[in-house]
């Protein structure tokens, strides 16, 4: 009899989570009902904004808050290896809303599952990543939302993150000038290296972010694409050009706060310079996800575009590797990989 | 001789503007020069947002900051009375940013002005007020930016001022329920009686602004124009409908404090509801004003539209009636009149 190994919620974590905020457990595999299907996770899609619901009452319309002693809830990628229901034959690979668990039973009438697309010829962890809600979340968050134009400058926050780390990329590929914020001098470094943002600061080595800001993007910035929220969100509002977009994909800033911070004090530049903040969720673009994942497979294979993928193995790595987000360890899209 | 009076900045005011930073003083009028003309100011126009200019060292790219002992910056409506102009004869009507004065010389090069433009049959006082940049501000914020849609909720903030009193109505004439926020009940009974608002929240009298909101606005807000800023924009956040619109065309609690007030908390709302926030300044649609003028003129001949202002009469009204305006005495726009 096989055996499933899952992630527990052992305690809500206080600010910034830590490893002993989250358990393994092993328990046995029932047997599946009529209808059902077992599914083999192979991957798990952690994404910083999990966070969230692991607060107390912090459920919404979107979903419900987790609770303690509970498998968290995430984002995996699985194969169908037992089948009750027609509809989900043997050997289907799906994207699923359920928990960060080794196997997976669905009753497959769920809302949280996506088939994964055919007709593209790219690794599974991609879907993950850069053909997941993070890359296009860059890629809509650049074409539709912030409309970034030729000899613009982009400004990205989180830059070496899942989605800071297209982004940025995305951005050169439109012929912009890419400026990346992370937290580390390494990281900047890479943003550079590996990226090919134009230039990067380094926000937890400044005293003045704004300045440090205006001085990497002299020509201001038309386009901010913001994944952290906060300071930085206000540093880059002082800096916005006329008619600038700000793109609001993320706030990692908030989410391991229990009351929210203050917002930025100059939303009145916005005003002055009748821009736009416009929040940002992937999945109202759905109808033109194959589209876009076309175009970044394309950019992919003409080298212009890179997966970068931040990649732990085994269930044990997933708590852990959900905390380095928060130390800022990973450099790109954070997974972890369950089996082949 | 003529004389001409003037208001100067007699002190810098500290929070709420009062009377006493006000002096009015008189000068003879010189002699104009060749390519200058002297205009009669006939109608001043009182705007809460030349408060930022009154603060020391606020002056930015747009104005310069107000010094004390100078004329106070502001906006007028007046004839040429003497020109040795050719472009600006004798008789011209002018909207021009010169200073709470009686009468002004100007070089005619000045970008500040613009001639009241011809082909509209209305009271000159509606080229301050509903034809002016608030009305204009009312109109564009809600078609070109707001796109407020039949049988959406329209929220608007300062609802009795210059903007929110132009905003309410095309509000209800674009088929949308309008829901006003005022400081009194008052107002409140106004914003009903006179304007046509569907419902009205006087944000001083409540425990909860946001479930005040809420209960005025049971289908929530697709549309929130916010003249006001600060713990209303919060409150209006926390009620907005997936792909709402955020207009922020003025921030009228912010321009009394030297220091800016925290942000809203709850930008995150905006990700969460792919909604919008975009600062207005109407000057941008300049070259559709004449479509604009002309459309509210139709509103106000079929009895649509209401021109509501809040007149007083002679320079020595100019600092009290501003002053007025941030203790929420007015209702309608703001205008003194000097001469007719």
């Amino acid at each position: 009899m096989k055996v499933n190994r899952q992630v527990l919620l052992e305690s809500r974590p206080v600010g910034t989570p830590v490893e002993h905020n989250f358990r393994v457990i092993e328990n046995p595999i029932r047997q599946i009902a009529d209808g059902e299907v077992l599914i083999q996770n192979l991957y798990i899609s952690l994404d910083a904004g999990f966070r969230n619901w692991m607060k107390e009452g912090s459920g919404d319309h979107i979903l419900p808050a987790m609770e303690i002693g509970e498998p968290v809830m995430g984002l995996t990628l699985g194969r169908v290896v037992e089948s009750k229901n027609p509809k989900l034959p043997l050997g289907d690979l799906l994207m699923i809303r359920v928990s960060w668990e080794e196997y997976s039973i669905s009753n497959g009438i769920d809302e949280w599952y996506v088939k994964l697309p055919e007709g593209i010829d790219a690794p599974l962890s991609y879907y993950l990543g850069i053909l997941g809600d993070t890359g296009l979340s860059a890629y809509f968050g650049l074409t539709d939302v912030g409309k970034l134009q030729l000899g613009e400058t982009l400004l990205v926050s989180g830059a070496g993150g899942a989605v800071g780390s297209v982004a940025g990329q995305i951005g050169k590929i439109f012929g912009a000038r890419s400026v990346g914020i992370a937290g580390s001098d390494e990281k900047c470094q890479r943003l550079m290296d590996e990226l090919g943002y134009d230039a990067a600061v380094n926000y937890r080595d400044t005293e003045d972010l704004s300045a440090a800001i205006d001085e990497a993007c002299p020509n201001g910035v038309d386009v901010y694409f913001d994944n952290i929220g906060g300071p930085l969100l206000e540093a880059a509002i002082n800096n916005i050009n006329e008619k600038a977009r700000i793109i609001l994909c993320g706030a990692i800033t908030d989410y391991h706060l229990d009351e929210p911070a203050p917002g930025p004090n100059n939303l009145f530049n916005l005003s002055k310079n009748v821009a736009t903040m416009t929040g940002l969720m992937c999945h109202h673009q759905k109808d033109r996800y194959d589209e876009a994942r076309h175009q970044i497979m394309d950019w992919i294979e003409s080298g212009q575009l890179r997966s970068i993928e931040y990649m732990s193995d085994g269930i044990h790595r997933v708590g852990p590797a959900f905390c380095d987000m928060f130390q800022g360890k990973n450099f790109g899209k954070t997974i972890v990989k369950l089996a082949d």
